[in-house]
């Protein structure tokens, strides 16, 4: 192995393309047979129809924020998953509760090629500092590790100064965990007198890594990288020592939607990050994850093709209550698509004298019928909303479909 | 598979003894070809000599309680093991710290057996509540689980409600964990009305399982049953549907022995639990666990035919400060052994008129010198002693070399 985790991250784009979804229609159907919630979601979907972004962008979209309620309905998964609970490796409880299911073979969570391109090689011993009780943190990180040939320190959270000593003691070669805490272990290793000079590297997750705290994990001697990895879907993009971007893993389709909408935006615009997965156990068919990025333009520096995120912009979920009536982003994207004219809108929301008043500021070509959009407005929110024309491209670029300025 | 993991479990005493001893040579010359610390330790020893009980009873004993100091001289794991590090699959910090080393292979812990036995089988979802973090408990029995076919949720340790809550929810066939932690559990279920009536067995550790607390965890629907194990070894032994004393694991060989010493007791005297394992990563020879435990006379009821303990029944080390010297368990058996006549012994500390007074009492066939005796005391332990002798038989049978009356 060289700079590369296999040959799979340095194809063309068109042979990636025809992986995927030359794959796509049999992992459809696989759905279909066996998870009950797909079976009902893709009744009247021909999965050998599903051949090309195109008709992928047609299918409905599966929301996290509905899990709970899937998996309150149909315990203990909702129905998502294609195998047999007790066929399964193990099963995790995130906050909400949300149960998340893990399937057996090697690197299930597909973390090893993030860790691969933070620097892990086989051999390096890995300080894990993910929790392992409850959440799958732990687990996705310590397999892809085992996957890597790295043995594991299940060092989990807490016990700040245990940490610093086990470093001290181990010599790990690298750190997994949030960013904020490997600076947390690092200064009371410093603060004792405890060398930490073995641990140069770490992959991170579950977190923003700002410049900042990069610059100071690099002055304490470690080379951080970030993951972005969820409980439903495992690897969903990973930073390279290019340090521009996440890079898509190859084991998903990512499209980036409208809020609330199963809608792709444009490249380079910020919207909502939907996943499909070509996991066998938990097939889940365009995932809305409730993340907010967007494509970046061009290719990494370091060699690999698939398309980049930003990282992680905010959270898709812009569900607000206004004079007591929950206002969707998908009520936004229907009164949007009752108006071919409108190119974009952006749902405002204000205080004037104590009351709230909310206007739609909308992207159009020439003049447009204002009256008519409040109407539409009056009709899907069964609240009285504003029009206000804006030219294209004079609307924020921020993934916002409601903006909240009552606070 | 039936009532028996596997066929090992029913074998005859000879055929057992057979295969152990048969396999013991190979395993020593391993540990003095791998491991340096058991290079200096049995560098006098023929490994092609140790072919039954009384040979092995020559060998030296490596002291628990000496780990940490084995460690710091020779990090991380004083010569101990067998395999580098960089080829170990997890490596753990026990309190101390001791580091403890875990190589690659399924149920690598063998803790397989005592699932089994406790009633665990392909399908059964395990609600796991050892700690995965800096402790091997979780991954003890999770590994466990998994050899079995076993999916498994990671609970680890705190959360009540949460757990009871996942209980109700992911219906786990049984738990493992500590016995206190699973009645706090069922009855934090019980408060809020929860189901946990799939969760009907477990197996526990980690602490003493009393009679009443096995008989409030039937009342709640659950059958317990213990694990004897150590993050050194692995299992050691486990309690089986008899409930009749624990019965030794197959892949090692328990003595044991007066503590302080390596000299084997008569079965069913009360001594410290000795462990020779087969482990190659980690070959430990007559390892002293600390733990004071005795043999069962006869064989269990359920069919298994190893020897039996008696459960943990103390600590081994009662090295005790007496008049401002520690005196050891070692230095009573170094008197002991200068006087063939002595056939038991006993050191007894009191309070008189606030000074610390010490007596050997001995079991001895006859009279003896108690003069001869006393300045042996004197001598090896640097303090004056008075002596008591006692007919054959009339010492408790609790393991104590030491007593300290003066609390």
């Amino acid at each position: 192995m060289g700079d590369f985790y296999d040959q799979l991250e340095t194809r063309s784009a068109d042979q990636r393309a025809a992986d995927l979804f030359g794959r796509l229609p049999a992992q459809i159907a696989h759905a279909k047979a066996r998870a009950p919630f797909f079976a009902r979601l893709l009744a009247d979907i021909d999965p050998d129809g599903v051949t090309g972004p195109a008709q992928l962008a047609k299918l409905p979209v599966t929301r996290k924020s509905d899990l709970t309620d899937h998996q309150t309905a149909q315990p203990p998964f909702g129905g998502l998953t294609a195998t047999l609970p007790s066929d399964l490796y193990r099963v995790f409880a995130s906050p909400g509760p949300i149960y998340d299911p893990e399937g057996k073979g090697k690197d299930w969570w597909r973390i090893a090629r993030a860790l691969y391109a933070a620097g892990f090689r086989q051999g390096d011993l890995l300080h894990n500092c993910f929790s392992y009780h409850f959440t799958p943190g732990g687990v996705m990180f310590e397999t892809a590790a085992h996957a890597l040939g790295c043995p594991v320190f299940p060092a989990g959270i807490g016990n700040t100064e245990l940490q610093a000593r086990a470093v001290a003691d181990l010599k790990p070669a690298g750190y997994s965990g949030t960013p904020s805490f490997l600076k947390t272990i690092l200064e009371k290793a410093e603060e004792m007198g405890w060398d930490h000079s073995s641990l140069t590297k770490a992959c991170v997750s579950g977190e923003a890594l700002l410049p900042p705290l990069r610059g100071a994990l690099k002055d304490l001697g470690v080379d951080v990288l970030q993951a972005y990895a969820t409980a439903d879907l495992g690897l969903i993009a990973y930073e390279t020592k290019a340090m521009a971007g996440l890079v898509v893993d190859e084991g998903v389709i990512v499209e980036i939607v409208r809020p609330g909408t199963g809608d792709p935006v444009p490249d380079g615009e910020v919207g909502e990050v939907l996943v499909t997965s070509f996991n066998p156990d938990y097939p889940v068919i365009r995932f809305a994850t409730g993340d907010l990025s967007a494509v970046l333009a061009g290719q990494s520096p370091c060699g690999r093709t698939n398309i980049r995120l930003k990282g992680w912009m905010g959270r898709a979920d812009q569900t607000t209550k206004i004079k007591g009536m929950f206002v969707h982003p998908r009520q936004v994207a229907d009164v949007v698509g009752r108006h071919p004219g409108i190119i974009r809108a952006r749902l405002v929301v204000e205080k004037e004298a104590d009351a709230d008043v909310m206007t739609l500021h909308v992207e159009a070509d020439g003049a447009g019928d204002g009256q008519a959009i409040a109407d539409t407005i009056q009709s899907v929110c069964k609240l009285k909303g504003r029009v206000q024309f804006h030219p294209p491209g004079a609307l924020p670029n921020d993934g916002k479909v409601i903006e909240d300025k009552r606070a």
